[in-house]
């Protein structure tokens, strides 16, 4: 029924769409995109004005058996390099007029000034030994998933973008991958931040581990046992979208893995979905495939922390210019096709 | 020389990215654009903040052979649109602080207010008959370019997009494209904005006497006798570029199909042009292809009117935004890889 409802409007706006000053359909999926944004509304005057990019960012145990390039530390040093705001989705964000909000939802350490505390603990567990997390912790991740969300639209943000800072999450989403869309660990595991050949083969063999010590199939299983907690706080994030009419812009790899969640515990979340490129991570391409989705983007980026939903968000808002700017044929005087 | 002097400044600000807080390269496409930037400008602080779509406008007497989906009086109809407002690159620059001016190279009728008056003629010659333009219609449509990047240099602009209107100019692209990509009418020759099956084997048939009418495949005879006052134009901003040390960002199959010629008078063009995106028309491929260049956006649009090229500017503000405001790996105090 809900689904029935979107494709209701969805055609309405396209209808409104064929009535521009431009050859049916010519804008491609810029008029898919104002069609979506349209629906999900419920507006044919649809507002995409006032952005905002969640970063969600999080500690792994994983990174004790050695699965990334840089050391775990680095998590936070790029919480404080947001918060100071020298990091490339700073950057991204003040170009795009974006505002950012980072929230800490497990970095080891202190609360970081600057950055929204909602700590669930230092880092989730090595998932070699234990579930990254207990069954109390993955809810309030998925609650400050919810929370960052319901936060934002009482500001009165009408576009949500989403990314994410963890050390070692290219494994966790690697896992996911593998075990949501029925793939192998060596077919959803990359190079993650810079991993060499040794490097990438001891990851892989530590998915396939992980893939084998929590054999449930069940979205929520999988994120809880071999997910994070920006991970699940993502899933939480885009859960909440069905509820506040929400348009949410997915990032990379690690982001669709938590869609991949999402979608796969509510299948109305997905038409809240954009997705905004495809990485350079080889098993972001099988995530959505599985989704039966196409990105806007395809740049050969692979930095995460949200940098290209945020690279989408002028697309989108030009999306939606098309719809409510341009002239009709009739209103401009137009002569349309001669047949 | 030229292209040595680029490539220096283009290694040396990648360098600068390297030291940026992110795995090297891990922003694909947005570095080597920043660089580019960087290089045309001769500066590691490049900038990318005014921008100007210039639209050319002209009309095509090959029309009357009946080659496009819409009647000739449409060009005219979309340059009072535009100078209303109305069209797609109205609502496309106006939500991406972009600048427009809209220049008349030969579109049939009075002045349209609102636009750059640099009308050569009421529309080109019907190629079929005779060369699109005469020698000294030609020079002025490439002076006309020419004029409207010295114009927005001279006002600050630092960043210019490039865009067309003419009814029947994807026929004229589609010879252009043939013609200095030594393909055939049927590779090059599309639908424009929508013909049927039987339209497009008719325009195939057209563009296919047109290669054999004009045998000469230099660069500017193809163009002055099977391009148009827009297209002559286009290839005018492209030359003058390498004088202004300005970036212009190319938009689809028919603003390549200029590209393509600039390139071939001049090959020192080539480092001043990004290309937006890959359009929905067959040839474009080709033309890209033959040029070694990777557009950034492949969004399936096919409107042309600049559309394509303006949705790539925020794009590149943000990969300017990337060398510019990035903190560095020891500013910021983050951690390298580990080896």
């Amino acid at each position: 029924m809900r689904i029935k409802l979107f494709d209701q409007h969805f055609q309405q706006a396209m209808q409104v769409l064929d009535q521009k000053t431009k050859p049916p359909r010519s804008l491609g999926q810029l008029e898919s995109i104002a069609a979506q944004v349209s629906a999900i509304q419920q507006s044919l005057t649809p507002d995409a004005s006032l952005a905002r990019a969640l970063i969600f960012a999080a500690d792994h145990g994983i990174t004790a058996s050695g699965v990334s390039a840089y050391p775990q530390e680095v998590t936070r040093q790029m919480l404080l390099n947001f918060a100071a705001g020298g990091a490339a989705i700073n950057a991204i964000c003040h170009s795009n007029q974006i505002d950012l909000e980072v929230i800490n939802t497990g970095v080891i350490g202190e609360p970081v000034p600057g950055t929204v505390d909602a700590k669930i603990a230092d880092g989730t567990a090595n998932m070699l030994q234990a579930p990254a997390m207990t069954d109390a912790q993955y809810l309030m991740a998925i609650q400050a998933g919810r929370d960052a969300v319901t936060r934002a639209q009482e500001q009165g943000i009408s576009l949500i973008t989403v990314g994410e800072m963890g050390i070692g999450n290219t494994t966790a989403a690697a896992a996911i991958v593998a075990a949501l869309c029925n793939t192998s660990g060596a077919m959803s595991t990359g190079r993650g931040t810079g991993l060499d050949d040794e490097g990438l083969q001891h990851k892989q063999q530590v998915v396939e581990q992980l893939l084998q010590l929590y054999p449930s199939r069940e979205a929520a299983d999988v994120l809880r046992c071999m997910g994070g907690f920006e991970i699940a706080a993502l899933c939480g994030a885009m859960l909440q979208c069905t509820e506040s009419k929400t348009i949410l812009v997915v990032d990379g790899y690690i982001t669709t893995a938590a869609a991949l969640c999402a979608v796969s515990i509510d299948d109305s979340v997905k038409p809240h979905l954009i997705f905004a490129h495809q990485s350079a991570e080889p098993g972001h391409l099988i995530a959505l495939n599985h989704l039966k989705v196409t990105p806007l983007l395809t740049l050969d980026m692979r930095l995460g922390e949200g940098s290209g939903a945020a690279l989408a968000v002028p697309l989108i808002r030009s999306a939606v210019a098309i719809l409510n700017d341009m002239a009709t044929f009739e209103s401009a005087g137009v002569a349309q096709e001669k047949n």
